[in-house]
């Protein structure tokens, strides 16, 4: 669609795949920005809105992202420069709070994955990003669980997540909102493949070889 | 705990770290088996109950899932036999669907990403399994974005999750509900990671090295 190609909602929703009535209740919800008023039945729409419906339906289909999630990486969508906003965009939430009991122990695996990830991987991340208290959190549960854990447990997975983003991150830099629709897509596929790997490896009657 | 302790509530709060509170509300909301009535206002508890807290807990802080997925986990989990299971109760609802438009897209992608697993993976997956609908979600909409991607593209990913799949697995196996919470640590550490090494690639000014 060129920038001075205006659209009816029908037309938009044939392009986009995404029916008229969903497209009617994004409007409602400022998911998607009204149109250009031109009677009062009628609205018309432009590139921007086509562009927008397909990261929405991306991230609802692909990512199965829930409505508000979707509204939250939208948001920041329009606020972000820069590529590393991608997948900055799709950082969850930091975790919910831990029973007083545990905050010690939640602590000392702040620390220690903080050192892994700063010192012994040597990665440049945002000191305040969410995915930090998220590898903290793992870690304390894995010291549950196993007992005494490092956090050098965690190398293979630094290691292939070093890899892959190699693999993933491709130059010159896509737009951002294919950015995003990208690394949900790797992410999904990420997550798929471990659960494979995984029945496949404890599967009683294994056979095949990986 | 033993077979045969019975505990209050208030001391059930106290081990596990859950408030009495949330603990009432599991109760009513069925997530938790009621204790043994003891009078009007008394029912004591066991070691079914702290183990299945703790579980709740683990799925609720680590994981981030929210109570309706935490309720289909553990209905399945008490419904499961064999450690597989663990992967398999944690696989999510099959993706939701798509536009009419992308339905011949989706069918060639999930072709595709069969073939891939059953083929050149050579991996023994259900043929059921939600993760194969995932993936080949993933597959079209990476078409969708960079033009003519072929199901190969995901073989770093696959061997990393196989690779990684060998490290987590453990002999002998742990208890199912210890399976689930480790499966959730390492999947909420890997997402973590793979967020962290993304970030650290883009960022403007990289000078460190993994």
């Amino acid at each position: 669609v060129g920038d001075d190609e205006r659209l009816r909602i029908s037309e938009l929703a044939r392009r986009t795949g995404v029916p008229v009535a969903t497209i009617k209740f994004y409007l409602r919800e400022g998911l998607l920005p009204r149109g250009d008023t031109t009677s009062a039945t009628q609205a018309l729409y432009g590139e921007l809105h086509e562009r927008r419906l397909r990261l929405i339906r991306d991230l609802t289909e692909v990512a199965g992202l829930r409505l508000a999630r979707v509204r939250q990486v939208v948001a920041a969508r329009d606020a972000a420069g820069g590529r590393a906003g991608a997948q900055r965009l799709l950082s969850p939430d930091a975790p919910p709070g831990v029973a007083q009991t545990d905050a010690g122990d939640l602590a000392d695996a702040q620390a220690d994955a903080d050192r892994f990830v700063d010192d012994d991987l040597g990665w440049r991340v945002r000191p305040d990003s969410t995915a930090r208290a998220h590898l903290a959190r793992a870690l304390a549960t894995l010291r549950r669980v196993d007992g005494s854990v490092e956090a050098g447990v965690f190398r293979p997975h630094a290691r292939a997540a070093d890899w892959l983003a190699s693999e993933e991150v491709r130059e010159p830099p896509r737009s951002l909102d294919d950015e995003v629709v990208v690394a949900v897509a790797f992410d999904a596929a990420t997550s798929a493949l471990r659960r494979m790997a995984w029945e496949h490896r404890t599967s009683p009657a294994r056979t095949g070889v990986a």
